[in-house]
């Protein structure tokens, strides 16, 4: 069977607006690592009967519970007391623990104050597990067949306490179950319309299991799957990735986490292609998600954001008789504009965009949402119009990933 | 007695080592707004079992029960069934939202995939919360006097529904106590900077509470005043809000919750200005920022991102031989950038930014992290170099925000 965790985060300055728990983040990359999943997380305040009812309700669930936070010395930190109430334990002063904490504060000249003492309070049966970094020492208890563990909050004392003190325990206690993770980027397809494509393949494996994320206008296929080694797991995640990544098709972009930026970085590197853009109403947004990859200034020459007609017609060269017959928003200015910035850059390829963003500036026949995308090199320069939805912000971003995902399937497919 | 809220968070790949919960800081921070202090927060994956669990122990807390997530088409999301078994409450499908989702496909010139039915699955008796950003609607539903809110994962969609329709009945609920809200917002000074100016006048007041937030190099001071009239909250926030203005000074840049590109933009359109920016480093970032902002038509012209030599000597007129006596991170670099791209499209100011955004690219002279900002207008053409810390992205973004506050103070304070 396999080993589950909860993990509990305690502290009331973790339920206000400004903080959030960022252990049981790290907590589950190294549980993960070893085949062990989190099966709940729960964030409670310093709060008895609370937190009472979190350690009872994670001792329903997983075979191993792991808390943060509450091990100070002031009368809010809870944690000791609550977990030997609900374990049905005593609690009591381990003098060897006082005198460590005694030292510590001696060896910098300090005397304890006395609210420290409380920190050497241990249930009965507990395991001590020293703290190098500071004086709340943490515990391990094992209790009818579960393994509590009871850390500090601080990152920078939790996180060597659990390396080399609970990690070597855990390993044994997973039985050698090895976790592989894949991630399989698609755009271009709506979530709904993906998982109709891929739900009958990934319907068929338990393991891996796999999760749909959208944001915006990509998609994330999320494979996790594990085996009695990593050679085992690997084979299982690369069989369904493999399965899904046929049926996606042309619309998948990566299957190693790359973004689509460094996709297309990548690509353009390869064939020593050089990109420059002419961008309207995504105002620059694609020039800087390109120049976010560092070293982009191999394939990138630059862009020219032609948000006045002045300017798509002195920086770009499109003729004021083009945008007084067709208009700013056309196809044939989006071809003008990618033909110009192609030539004064003297880039391989031009792609443009010119758009309605929004929430002003739509028409009965060019709507919020209209946008051009124009794709120049030295043979053919085309255009393609697209309905985008979504506010400004959001169409803008559409657009821009419309234009990099063109140009990736146009000349890096 | 005071209202308290549970928020639980829904979706496996929250409890994976590379996704965290948002959502729930988002909701607190509007809960304690109107004095509902939020009681616990869970984290559970699309899991029936742990998800009922998760629910009852919530329901066993709190008066009010937020869940965020698992409202998508696809099976895994669990949402609706088991906050409808939990209720004891029989899901029927509702035929106006199922019309409302096969219009909102229809309007974009799709057919709804069947998987999108399950979205118009109601529990009994519960309300539904329209989405104008998403498929998946929301539900509300009283229940033995406690209100469970049901809102989908998708922050641009949970956001306006909660903020539409969820506070005003949360604000009903909070029994006449009135909240007043400010925030300062100031740039170009560090954290600890700004808080050893204001701190002395802040920490004489309980009433309002005073919150510091830093990111990126904006700074945000949230002032929150309760009073028995909204009146009575609003005089309190505002005698404070002054007060700390003051000491502020130029580094304030905004009291109503402005971003610095709308001041900007609100500023150049009311002295008819025009701008265009020139960009090395910044990749297109700034005029991206500037152009978020609906209407910027109206001030800005457009800019040339001049990522490599050819387009800061072909576009901006730069002269190939300053470029290789200074370098192209110099300050007169910056300066001819700035003045190139005012003249080329005719703009009241130009702006530049030239610099190293690393992680590659730095020399001893000109480490990462070194910018020139260039200014240039009808009468003065002028640089600054800036050293900034932080990552690639951080980089970026801060030479952004230093060109756009030279903006703000040169032109515009």
């Amino acid at each position: 069977m396999k080993v589950t965790a909860d993990i509990i985060a305690i502290g009331s300055e973790l339920l206000t607006p400004h903080r959030t728990d960022t252990n049981s983040l790290w907590l589950t990359d190294r549980l993960n690592s070893i085949g062990i999943e989190v099966m709940q997380k729960t964030v409670v305040g310093d709060d008895e009967l609370r937190l009472d009812h979190a350690i009872r309700d994670s001792l329903a669930r997983s075979e191993l519970i792991i808390s943060t936070g509450g091990l100070g010395p002031t009368e809010d930190d809870i944690t000791r007391k609550i977990f030997a109430r609900v374990l049905g334990r005593q609690l009591k002063l381990d003098y060897e623990v006082l005198e460590g904490i005694r030292e510590r504060f001696a060896s910098r000249g300090y005397q304890m104050p006395p609210n420290n003492e409380r920190q050497a309070l241990v249930p009965a049966g507990a395991s001590v597990l020293p703290n190098p970094n500071g004086t709340a020492p943490g515990l391990m208890i094992r209790h009818e067949g579960k393994l509590l563990v009871i850390l500090p909050g601080p990152p920078r004392e939790m996180r060597p306490m659990f390396d080399s003190q609970i990690m070597p325990e855990l390993e044994t206690a997973s039985r050698g179950v090895r976790i592989a993770r894949r991630v399989l980027k698609v755009t271009g397809l709506g979530e709904s319309a993906l998982d109709e494509i891929i739900a009958p393949i990934y319907r068929e494996y338990s393991n891996p299991s796999t999760t749909i994320l959208f944001t915006n206008s990509e998609i994330e296929v999320h494979l996790t799957a594990s085996g009695e080694s990593l050679a085992r797991a690997e084979s299982l995640v690369s069989e369904l990735s493999d399965k899904l990544a046929e049926k996606a098709g042309a619309y998948l972009y990566s299957t190693t986490g790359e973004s689509i930026e460094e996709v297309i970085g990548r690509g353009l590197a390869m064939k020593r292609y050089t990109l420059a853009t002419a961008e309207s109403c995504t105002g620059g947004l694609i020039a800087q998600r390109i120049t976010e990859v560092p070293g982009a200034s191999e394939y990138f020459l630059g862009s020219v954001v032609s948000y006045a007609e002045s300017v798509k017609v002195g920086l770009l060269g499109v003729s004021k008789e083009l945008l007084e017959r067709r208009g700013a928003v056309s196809g044939e200015v989006a071809e003008a504009m990618a033909r110009g910035v192609k030539q004064v850059t003297g880039a391989t390829i031009g792609v443009s965009v010119t758009g309605v963003a929004g929430p002003g500036g739509g028409t009965v026949s060019i709507p919020v949402g209209t946008v051009y995308i124009g794709l120049s090199d030295d043979v053919i320069t085309s255009n393609r119009r697209l309905t985008l939805f979504g506010d400004r912000q959001l169409i803008r971003w559409r657009a821009s990933q419309a234009a990099l995902d063109m140009i990736r399937r146009r000349y890096l497919a």
